[in-house]
């Protein structure tokens, strides 16, 4: 087999076969094939796209490309949970505990952030003491023992997907549904989860900014799914607005806290449910969905899930205390308002400029090289069908004198962010769920 | 500028400005442009096409790239020609002669061929003693001194098209018609041409198997010229059938020869008047094509052409008697006749098969390394439209001891690349003139 006539095959658009795919992957790992003949068929592959059979047997070669988490010594249907990520997104925190309360084995592997805040294992420790570093046995005793456990990934998971997402990211071609999709499901099926609940998100502050690109994304994912017997359930949801109000680390510690003490948004508990709802519907622990997301309610409403929580964060080494207190927690040297300049009702807020603004005051690594500052931040106290005055605070900056420079700047960015009109259309949170 | 905005701006369909283009190209030659970043932007122009624009100004910048040849030393309007290449293509042989007897200057810089044959230099080697490095200067004097001179090329002309190619040729990224047509200009411009003929050839032995790809290529290449201020002729000629009867280099010469003495196969003879036709107008030495292609035509019939030759090959250090005796020509060991298996008409002759009969019998080069058999190839005796018998030889094979276990082979494949019938169409040869 020459790479050539693989490149040429799908250049003039025909599907490839098993043997084709694994050689490209197998070629690109060992050296065989070239960094400009793999990038020449991403690029073929953008335009002609991959047939659903295709999809499956990448990301089936791609998850075995490396190491694989065996996660059978855990007790029970392991349901694990992928975001396409968005400003705001602080789910993880309030769903690991739900679903683990509920019964669901949650064996979380997370990753930091690159972008406008740092990732669930950047935020988690905001919490002081959290170790997030911990050896896969421990990991998985854990998680027999309380139910849950979220650590950074470790072992070399899923090699090809790193080279070929750093080739991808220089040559243009990661917009591909595709290949966003094989990218995103090789590395979740690498982690060993039984069953999985995507977060697909659209939108302005979302990797999928257009409704149908994400409900293709979500739809090629659930594929994959089932094409490789991981029962897969897509939610398909709104990021025109950043979800809650916090956008930063150590303040969407304290928005989630908050939701899992019942006060938390209307549209962060809103998702939050539901897909803890779907998590424990998958896991086994509800009938159905709608069981599911009762059961997901109740254990918010009860307390439960705060409770899930602090065993976590005891159990990793943190401060429980923290939660009830928030004052423990990484705090900014400066905080400043940002004065709405206009009054009127706010029809549409730049979910991606907030989190631009959350990243340079710190709260987001600019560089893989970039130090977060935990406490950095912004909090928005408006959303979309909110009113608001002139002089009227529409969001709290958070940040340290290293970053106060930027204040001005960010202020500015922020006012700009955010639309003000008449009236505003009645908001979606939750599209569509996909199973 | 970074490379990964100018991929996706050709990947999403728009057109660069000069800027872009200059970045990319100047980019890659000094590494800063990846051969994976040109290679996905190779792609996406596959995909996504260049304007007219575009490609001039393409052009105009791998021309540039590197030296450009300075042949201003040379009185009068120096006329190139080139040919897309095909099987059985000696034209360059004859038309060089009939153009320069007509007093149009030919300064004309060959290359050596990786394929069915070698190219003009290899086919100018079999006349033994022929010269074919020479200083520029030297090159200059003897175009001014008896009208033409033939070389092969010495200076480093069009650097980013030999990075671009090398590229091309691994990642599928060849067949584009703009990066065809740009890298074909860009170094008969550099090669210091002040009017081009071009030889687009389409059929089963050419590069463009397609007519309206050929057709498509000729109009970007006129439109290349016309854009940079050097008018270019475009001939669209057919090859579906090897051009003439001889395929091998030493063979070519002798059909060259017996073309300049008005023996030559109608095909052949048609195309090189038509050819030096248009470079006698172009280089003003006829009112309009018509009178150049009478003028050609005179100059093939009273031997002037011929007599012309010989002055290039003795200027070159040939011995001009060889091409009144070919026995002094290199020989071929072996000589075999293919007879034909059936009666019939030929209607069909699959070029490229014949072409490929002729490099296993050492004609050409199977790879870089190769070393051409300059006495080896295949001597057609039957055409499209000729009847032949069960038995008659359609062929004859020239080979030495090295190859002769090819020899069975050979005449099996040739033998399957004629197509016999009842009656065949009528061939057109030149199907359109692009100006």
């Amino acid at each position: 087999m020459r790479a050539y006539d693989v490149i040429a095959k799908k250049r003039d658009g025909y599907s490839h076969t098993r043997e084709e795919l694994a050689y490209l992957i197998q070629g690109y790992l060992d050296g065989t094939v070239k960094d400009e003949q793999m990038s020449a068929w991403l690029m073929a592959v953008y335009f002609q796209g991959m047939t659903k059979e295709e999809t499956v047997m990448l990301t089936d070669l791609m998850e075995h490309s490396g190491a694989t988490m065996d996660l059978s010594a855990i007790r029970g249907t392991v349901v694990d949970k992928h975001s396409t990520g968005g400003v705001g997104d602080k789910t993880t925190l309030v769903i690991v505990p739900l679903a683990a309360a509920a019964g669901v084995p949650i064996a979380k592997l997370s990753g930091r952030g690159l972008g406008f805040t740092g990732g669930t294992i950047d935020k988690l420790e905001a919490i002081p003491g959290f170790q997030t570093s911990i050896a896969t046995e421990a990991f998985m005793a854990q998680v027999n023992d309380i139910g849950a456990a979220v650590a950074g990934q470790t072992q070399n998971l899923v090699p090809a997907d790193k080279k070929i997402y750093a080739l991808r990211d220089v040559t243009a071609t990661i917009e591909s549904i595709p290949l966003i999709a094989s990218s995103i499901m090789s590395k979740k099926l690498a982690s060993g989860a039984e069953k999985i609940v995507l977060d697909v998100k659209f939108g302005n502050g979302a990797f999928m900014q257009k409704q149908e690109d994400a409900l293709r994304l979500a739809e090629t994912m659930v594929d994959i799914g089932k094409g490789l017997n991981r029962q897969t359930v897509a939610i398909l949801s709104s990021m025109e607005e950043p979800l809650g109000y916090a956008v930063g680390n150590s303040l969407e510690v304290m928005e989630a806290v908050q939701t899992l003490q019942g006060k938390g948004p209307v549209d962060l508990t809103e998702l939050c449910v539901t897909l803890a709802g779907y998590m424990i519907y998958l896991g086994g622990k509800a009938e159905d969905a709608q069981a599911g997301l009762k059961l997901a309610q109740e254990i918010l409403t009860s307390g439960q899930g705060l409770a899930k929580l602090k065993e976590i964060v005891a159990a990793q080494g943190g401060n429980p205390e923290t939660l009830d207190d928030f004052s423990k927690l990484p705090q900014a040297e400066f905080k400043l308002e940002v004065p709405s300049l206009q009054a009127g009702t706010i029809v549409g807020i730049e979910a991606k400029e907030i989190g631009l603004c959350s990243m340079l005051l710190g709260a987001g690594r600019e560089n893989k090289e970039s130090q977060i500052d935990l406490a950095a931040g912004v909090w928005l106290h408006k959303k979309i069908g909110d009113k608001v005055q002139a002089g009227e605070s529409l969001a709290t900056l958070y940040y340290s004198a290293e970053y106060a420079h930027r204040a001005e700047e960010v202020v500015e960015k922020l006012q700009a962010a955010y639309h003000l009109g008449e009236n505003s259309e009645a908001k979606t949170l939750i599209l569509r769920v996909l199973e």
